[in-house]
């Protein structure tokens, strides 16, 4: 099998910005041909939504995102020995998943921007957002239906599993805005950061692994390292979401506090029975919090012990990543664009 | 190959009757089991919508609508000598899809209530009824990429395109909303027709064309015959929601123009350019019509030949329908199921 390096060898967080860079420049041409055979206005919504184009159709600088799920299948396909041009497609095919999601949960969610823009659906109106969402989610799965590589079926198996995941964990993400944050337990938080972030990351590790030709209990293990360092990344997301520098990450330090978000270290926090996390529930109940409220909520946090049980939480995730990764690749240096791209998203600020 | 009537012969459309129920029969435990693999809430939504539980999740025993497509997929793999269950699966996808498509029009459409009973966006709120749609989507095309026959991956391959063409339909016709009914070409009214209704009877002739080991020319015609038989259902269905009885289709007569929809009649007529169409564009302007205000916009689609149009138009594309498939079928009497499945959703009063 020809072994060909998409992105040469990362070393370390800088080299996964090269690495990302590398992947956009060979996976974004499969994704533009592919969305533009989408049909007239649905094209159109999914051009603008990628940044491709402006509003009014006229073409855009913007890039669609880091790339990091793509990333992911390729550098997957590279620690297995795997050639990964024949794996350009697949690639393509999970980040079609993702933006479908991205689409309709800004729907859902409610949300004005995404990649400070306005996002889609305030543009096009609903009704169009949700039709290019399923369009995005039905062309991710034809992509896979027409690639001639042999393992294109069973990645196609993978992948709407873990669309209907991905439903679920955002299904639940819902259901808890309607709990009070005390009532829901730290295994359920945990399980649905895991099916909405873990599960994508670990379906495209697995599909990376299928294309590579692995054995079966390499695709579980590749899943499962992708699962693992998803949910540290997670974990790492909802630290930034209270304590995050406002300058780095676009949106002010504790935002996630002010909407009352039911994120890990705050439903951590709250478990702890501590005086500080009584103190944390009589915030959440009430109204809108302002700065100064959000900072004793953080504080309130932080002495419940939420960002010390969130942080090293996510230590242990990296390390369960890179013991699974090790089952897949026994030799880690064939496997150094895997650990740069998962120590990249768990350190990013942004 | 091992040749299976699903249903034994049909023989016109009492025969059809029977037959769906017979492909009930068939498809609805594999529908079943798939659907219940679905997790928690997600499960419960699509169970609803289905007909098989009640709101407060107590089992009901409405059932999940006529299950013409499934039956489209057998019916196509009999008349091509196939072993119809081998494609018991690639059935159960097809009405999969079809109720994916249904969840996400109700949310779009706003629409209160489906088989008589309030749409699962009425009682679980729109977020979960999008998220539950697009469970559906996936799963159906999980199924296809879990299905070891070797047309399973043709098959998606077509499933996941029709799909892409059914949002483009659902997109067209709510921008059809927008515009004044005078404005709407019979050719943009057609092709929206086309991708709403006729591309998923279409392709559900052609997966089982595919499912019976067809040869590519004769997959194409099974395409063609249900795409045409399709568009004579919309005709047909079109003139019912002008002219049709209420006793029959549950809904007024004329509901169709009271909510001023730009259906294939009324713009045919608008486009006569004659005093009734003048008269047709000026009681599409007005407010919603009172009963007698439609019915004399119901004259004015006749006097303006917009019936006798839809009718010999639905005449012309089953003519087309049956030379399809007789291209696909040299010996019609090995098709009579297909055929009777075309006359039953041409004929139905409801």
């Amino acid at each position: 099998m020809t072994t060909t390096r998409a992105a040469g060898s990362a070393g370390g967080p800088e080299g996964a910005a090269e690495l990302l860079a590398r992947t956009r420049t060979a996976v974004d041409p499969r994704l533009r041909e592919t969305v533009d055979s989408l049909p007239g206005q649905i094209r159109r919504i999914a051009r603008y939504h990628f940044g491709w184009e402006r509003a009014d159709g006229t073409a855009a600088s913007a890039h669609a995102g880091k790339a990091i799920r793509p990333a992911l299948v390729l550098a997957a396909v590279h620690a297995l020995g795997g050639d990964t041009r024949q794996a350009e497609h697949a690639a393509a095919a999970v980040e079609l998943a993702h933006n479908f999601t991205l689409l309709h949960d800004d729907v859902i969610d409610e949300d004005p921007t995404r990649r400070n823009r306005p996002t889609a659906w305030t543009v096009f109106g609903i009704p169009d957002a949700i039709i290019a969402g399923d369009a995005l989610c039905a062309l991710a799965l034809r992509v896979l239906a027409e690639d001639p590589h042999p393992a294109a079926q069973q990645a196609s198996a993978r992948l709407s599993a873990c669309v209907i995941e991905l439903c679920a964990g955002q299904q639940a993400d819902c259901a808890f805005e309607n709990r009070a944050p005390q009532d829901v337990t730290i295994a359920e938080c945990l399980t649905m950061a895991e099916a909405k972030t873990g599960a994508l990351l670990g379906c495209a590790c697995a599909i990376g692994a299928l294309y590579a030709g692995a054995a079966p209990d390499e695709v579980e293990a590749m899943d499962s390292f992708g699962r693992e360092a998803g949910l540290a990344f997670q974990l790492i997301d909802d630290l930034i979401g209270i304590w995050g520098d406002p300058a780095h990450t676009g949106k002010p330090a504790g935002a996630d506090l002010a909407a009352h978000k039911k994120s890990l270290p705050v439903v951590a926090a709250m478990a702890s029975g501590s005086p500080a996390a009584a103190e944390l529930a009589e915030l959440y109940r009430g109204p809108a919090m302002d700065t100064a409220t959000v900072r004793r909520a953080a504080d309130a946090v932080e002495r419940a012990g939420g960002r010390d049980w969130a942080q090293s939480q996510a230590a242990d995730r990296m390390a369960r990543a890179v013991h699974h990764l090790s089952r897949a690749v026994p030799d880690l240096t064939a496997a150094d664009d895997l650990l740069a791209l998962a120590e990249f998203v768990t350190r990013r600020t942004r």
